[in-house]
């Protein structure tokens, strides 16, 4: 299915692992949409996922990058202005990482490098392409931006640890930003906290499972697939949404408005 | 501009007084977005604006209905079943009306007897659609559901009176019905909180203009206009936002995250 | 234990039906701290409660009233200003009821008859209490007025039906009285949405238990009493919070904050 | 003016400066009210301010600490513990400072070494505290941890800059921590969201003059002051307040709940 939403468009898409990721969907459905797309991962990615197979089949450059060095973001951006001749309409961010969870540290007892790398992956290097972007004239007016996040940025999900902090970081960096660039450029900047999601890196925290099934018994529509966050994220992208900026928008089958779900009773 | 993103699908639009209209816009952009429409206004406005200059346009019936009456609402859609020749897609409540603002009653001295009204017109007329429409099963599987709202179901402003409580009210039956909707239809329910916009009814307010001056300062990409908020209402009718449910989208430029506007100082 | 947290001060306290009420605490408490208080029930209450009992108790005059009629609550400020020889420095508002709710009607079936008692007693009966209170110049600068709630305004709790919207609209209320009183008195207004507590009302709600038990397990400290309540009513009725206005207060041992709780998951 | 609140209390206070900080306050109110407080600085503060004079009028010690550095942290709690001859009860976290700030870089273009300095200090230091206090037994049950907070948490005050993003991420590691401080042991754990106040440190803000007016305008209640929200805190660590937890509570006079402000109109 294809409405042209993005007809014109130009985007860089971070984070697209494999078939699992968000990202990998909302690259195919941008550019089913009509979008030219960027993909940048992180060369640790490129040896771990598929993304060259996604760069073929949207004929999409794939950069290197690590996202938490300045000079790579630059690079990025050089490149994704050469090959698109202009700036950016669209940015997804979608990356993140907790050494403290993958070590099976709990939340009281991580360790504050690990910490420190985790908020420098998941959150810091939003603001990094956000500075470096803006510094370069990467980004057209009127463009929209958007960071995946999850609801442990407002409540508490005891395993989802540090992640939590680097998500309220995350959504504290799309706001500051998003009034900066919506006041110099008209740029939005969002954030879609979806529904747990069995992605690659979504499945390797402990107890995900358990969580998922919680989620999806808890959301009158169940959880949202990773099919439909790319759906939403490219009608933010689109003209559509033109005046919605530095929100926090749940895309999560209606879990964050439950209290309680019978379901789970008794 | 069209992507046909409603194409086959059937809605009812409440509301759609005059060009000013927010419900105007939305009734437009889903017919040119492939949607056949149904129109429904209460008797007076038939007289006071031009509803039927749109329905001939929009080649839509034009169905008289008090969304106070029960009886107006059970056969609003008994017309809307027989005209789809099956449920609906879509629905917009737009509908709002204070008899203390009109008669200029701050709100510590509202008069109950208008405040009753304010709360029928504005907020139950929602729930009195919603419970007519499921018990005569007038909606379609995956449908959405939309009304428009205003943040001063969240915070105060003065001069917005008993409104405020209106679409507190609105709000709360949004998500209620949006959990039972959900459930049993897989329908979405959401508001769509708008900025201050220059509708007829929106500048009846006393001091209209100066709030709309102060959020559109307030706002980093200016207050939302009502053709923008007819393509937001327009993606959330559409199949990109089927996991979006129970939420308060805010579309308003930024405004409701913004703390402090450096046009507004000193 | 007393503090003296409320010497010299005077009250009017709403709903103490019997000594499983939140009211009864909080009128017992307020009178430990050295408050005078005035009680007031519904004629009904008088009938089926033992508000007799706590008033002789508490040396305090107790004043039948509907509280959705503006006659009695004329009177009640009549006489809690004869009583008291000037303004009051606190009130209480621990009312609710629905009709919808007691006959077994789920929330998409509600009877509007019902639901209008419902939003009556349940918030309307609030802005009445304030109007009146404040036109016959008995609130003293610097007080504080209380209203209990619960979360279910904010999130789904299918069962607690109508309720829903009623405490939806409380609370709104709450914000809009407490900034004209704020700007006019120094009074100030505030909600406190208290833990599911097994009142006579509450205890009323069909799946109560269930409900309960839910929250107890999700709250990190377990559900918040009725007792520990009134100790918070307290704090918030003291000089020691003069400044918190217009807000809600989760006094819910956490579980506002939690988005699942390990003790429910498999 | 003491009720005696916090008699057999024992505490810790960070970060009282001088006369203007608001743990200046705190620590005295805590005081009267019948604690024993034990005071901690940054070794630059202690030459740059009064702590001792306040610690020699408290009689309590004051020990260097450097809350970004663990040894520093761990002293602190032997320390406490010696001293108070076993856990304590409340912690006062008031600890903040933005060295982007400080030298004038705009939020898009803040120094990344500098970024970090700011979320140690005025973010981390907090969960350092809490890891290592937990780690030692530091906290006795049913105790009461409050930190301070500011509304740029939520929303966008271009000029508080990266003091933004360090204040979202304290109020996570509250909420986060609270969690587990509370199945463990009771310890509740809040977020005090205060006016602006004009401290030696908030007073560096560039435009802080104007920050304070317009939130002055907008609160019903006017700015609250440094000594009321020491009553405020007080509140908190007292016994009446022990179902509160993982809260962000706005002491700021209503404006948290304000979305217009007549007196800034035209």
């Amino acid at each position: 299915m294809s409405y042209g939403l993005l007809r014109g468009k130009k985007g860089i898409i971070t984070g697209a692992l494999d078939e699992k990721s968000i990202a990998w969907h909302v690259a195919l459905r941008a550019y089913e949409e009509g979008a030219q797309i960027l993909l940048t991962n992180a060369p640790v990615a490129l040896r771990l996922g598929q993304p060259q197979a996604l760069a073929e089949k949207l004929n999409a450059p794939l950069i290197p990058a690590d996202l938490t060095q300045i000079p790579d973001i630059e690079k990025l951006y050089d490149e994704a202005l050469r090959h698109f001749g202009g700036p950016v309409d669209f940015v997804l961010h979608s990356v993140g990482m907790s050494p403290n969870i993958r070590k099976g540290k709990s939340y009281p007892e991580i360790d504050y490098d690990f910490y420190q790398k985790t908020l420098d992956v998941s959150a810091i290097s939003f603001h990094k392409m956000l500075q470096v972007g803006r510094r370069k004239g990467a980004f057209a007016r009127g463009g929209s931006i958007v960071a995946l996040s999850y609801i442990a940025a407002q409540r508490v999900f005891p395993k989802y640890g540090d992640m939590s902090d680097a998500k309220a970081l995350l959504e504290s960096i799309a706001r500051m930003f998003g009034y900066f660039l919506g006041k110099e450029l008209g740029v939005r900047v969002n954030i879609v906290s979806q529904s747990p999601t069995p992605t690659t890196a979504g499945t390797g925290i402990a107890g995900f499972e358990a969580m998922f099934d919680y989620a999806n018994k808890m959301s009158p529509l169940g959880n949202a697939s990773a099919a439909a966050c790319a759906d939403f994220v490219v009608a933010l992208f689109s003209d559509l949404t033109r005046s919605v900026t530095m929100q926090t928008l749940y895309h999560d089958g209606g879990f964050s408005m439950m209290g309680i779900a019978e379901e789970l009773l008794g």
